[in-house]
């Protein structure tokens, strides 16, 4: 059997993989080393009390026959689509119907997954850095061409970097789909409802799709679009994929959704308006079995009003170190973006970003991501977490600071 | 933008949405037909107390900083996969390495998601009748060609019927993958270690690979392999597929393991044998987050001593279903199949297989499975599965002999 070519393609390793490889190989040389770790995306703050009270009840449900569940709906339980629709979209003016919400595992299997319902030669546009995801996945399925000089040579880069205040402009050469993220990871920054239009005008324009990535929407403070179809005309060119991974730190629990609208459409083979709405039932229908029952009792639990007061005030933590980042770091002279709106830090480096990034460990023990792994803009930037504990935080900024 | 021109080719219905379309019809139209469901796979005994205590405990996990779990490793806990290595394959003469054994959160994701790893013009092969996912996930990438009449015209289907006391023969022409589902879904019949043999011997000699779907082996009572590693020389050949819903009841727990071996390789694109294993691993890594932790733990618990005696005692139940059904429908004059090492009772069908169904319906208000979905070779077969009560499978058959 012949292996799927498209992953030979792919770059050596992984960015966070380096990193891990690196931050090991240090630890060995320097056992004593207390090293701090503001890399990866990952929350540290416990679950809220409703989540887990939900939980253990649906795990009771589980001991009796009368109250059993077995295989749940494949695209979701109603309970927990509608809090979605009538605690998160529709009191910001989105109407949802029932059908056009999605439960899954994760917005990184949605985020992965969605490229499937596209031709096998649909042109790709991602803003520049980019959360891997997007790309590994098309690059997966032999969209992208080769990669080569750090750039696949299939794929429309969309840059962000401080000249442009990190506002992408919309392709300039025909693309079929854009991802994009907002709150952005890795940046941090945010787009305005009337910075988003251009990218729905294109989408309208060139029958391009957006997929929207709103996994960091609980991070926001600043008049920006919680969600994309706060934009006019965006319920026709956009699907949007949410998680309570950041919202409500499921990143160990594992729950999400995606909404497909009934009006986005894609291209048939006779040139029909197919639904992508169809077609993502079918895919899930014939590939998924639901998220765990317990889980979802939990997510829903995310929407009351003990759950929502429990969440909110792990996110102020994790906002409030945002904020000390920003501040420390431009006290000791860097320039950052991001960290409002987002749980990430956006700096600017004095060198290369993988210079940066093993000076940064050496001197201070402090572990960040090199912007260069997020994408060829991302060269001479730096992303920090705010999801490690105020303590640790702050230790690591005083070390930054002496540096 | 197009879309995956694959999808169109699907047949239009499902079989278990036609199926609900015509038990729905059935019901509107007969309000006071009491149906009994025999039909789809799900479980219906309760979680075994072990399980849902550890998950339980789990959840109580997650309320504290120093306890709490976010991003579990891609591939899985080492607490599971020792667990699975230790209590589930060693005992029967299986050594695996960690780092061969995946946790997921289903056997369908698993089994629909390796032909990711194929090249996309790699040649199918799956027995008929068949679970649906193996066919519908490869149509979906486009290596089916069409369906016409029934058929895949690019699809090798491999007979199992009562004319060959269903044990299918490998393939005549040269295929690439060949999945195998034992104990069976549909027909609840087996294969001993020498009649997987030459299927290992195929795969050997034509340097083809077989993902085998053990879903259903803790119903095993006859001297049949639980493993395909049970047959010598498999390690090389076979990825298999195993899942916590039916031995454990975990169909709305969702977690699931696959085992791929350092040693099964497929050809990369300069002639070089390449792993499966690193290919999934990347797989993995780029488009899943692992499992929900308290779903691990959970999972876990399945292979205690008292998960181990809970979890035998719903088989035990459902297998006397399965006899019962056996038992009542040989009483009644039919041919039966399957329903020993299996929770499926396959029966040979005095009439078409879409006939027979909606005649039980009408007239026993019993709902089963036409054998005609599962593949061509199903024609003339149906399918009755064990996991409903005692009380309505006795009901149920009772009706049926009174036909």
């Amino acid at each position: 059997m012949h292996v799927n070519p498209y992953y030979e393609k792919l770059p050596g390793n992984y960015l966070f993989a380096e990193i891990a490889r690196r931050v090991k190989a240090y630890s060995a040389a320097h056992p004593d080393a207390d090293i701090i770790k503001l890399g990866i995306g990952d929350v540290t703050r416990p679950l809220a009390p409703a989540v887990v009270n939900a939980m253990k009840k649906a795990a009771d449900e589980m001991l009796a026959p009368a109250t059993f569940h077995g295989y749940g709906p494949d695209y979701g339980y109603e309970f927990l689509i509608d809090a979605i629709r009538e605690k998160d979209y529709a009191p910001r003016g989105v109407a949802l119907a029932a059908d056009e919400v999605f439960i899954s595992d994760g917005a990184k299997t949605d985020t992965s997954a969605i490229q499937e319902l596209f031709a096998p030669d649909a042109r790709i546009a991602v803003t520049d850095p980019v959360y891997p995801v997007y790309v590994d996945s098309n690059a997966m399925a032999g969209r992208l061409g080769d990669f080569t000089d750090g750039r696949w040579n299939r794929l429309t880069y969309l840059p962000c970097n401080a000249e442009n205040g990190f506002v992408p402009e919309p392709p300039k050469e025909p693309v079929d789909v854009i991802y994009l993220c907002y709150p952005n990871n890795p940046t941090g920054t945010t787009l305005t409802a009337a910075q988003l239009t251009p990218f729905v005008e294109y989408a309208r324009k060139y029958g391009a799709l957006i997929v929207y990535d709103a996994a960091y929407k609980a991070f926001i403070t600043s008049q920006v679009p919680h969600s994309i179809y706060e934009v006019p005309g965006a319920r026709e060119v956009a699907i949007e994929c949410c998680s309570f991974s950041k919202t409500a730190g499921f990143t160990g629990v594992r729950c999400a959704y995606s909404v497909i609208p009934h009006e986005v459409t894609g291209i048939g083979g006779n040139g029909q308006r197919v639904e992508l709405n169809a077609l993502w039932k079918r895919r899930m229908g014939s590939k998924f079995n639901g998220v765990s029952y317990p889980v979802q009792r939990a997510a829903e639990a995310v929407f009351s009003p003990e759950g929502q007061a429990q969440c909110a005030e792990a996110v102020r933590y994790y906002r409030e170190n945002a904020a000390l980042i920003r501040r420390e770091l431009q006290t000791a002279g860097y320039e950052v973006f991001g960290g409002v709106d987002a749980p990430y830090v956006w700096m600017k480096t004095p060198t290369d970003s993988w210079a940066f990034f093993d000076r940064l460990l050496d001197q201070a023990h402090v572990v960040g991501t090199p912007g260069a792994g997020f994408g060829p803009s991302g060269e001479g930037y730096f992303r920090l977490t705010a999801f490690n504990t105020r303590e640790k935080t702050a230790q690591a900024l005083e070390r930054i600071r002496r540096l």
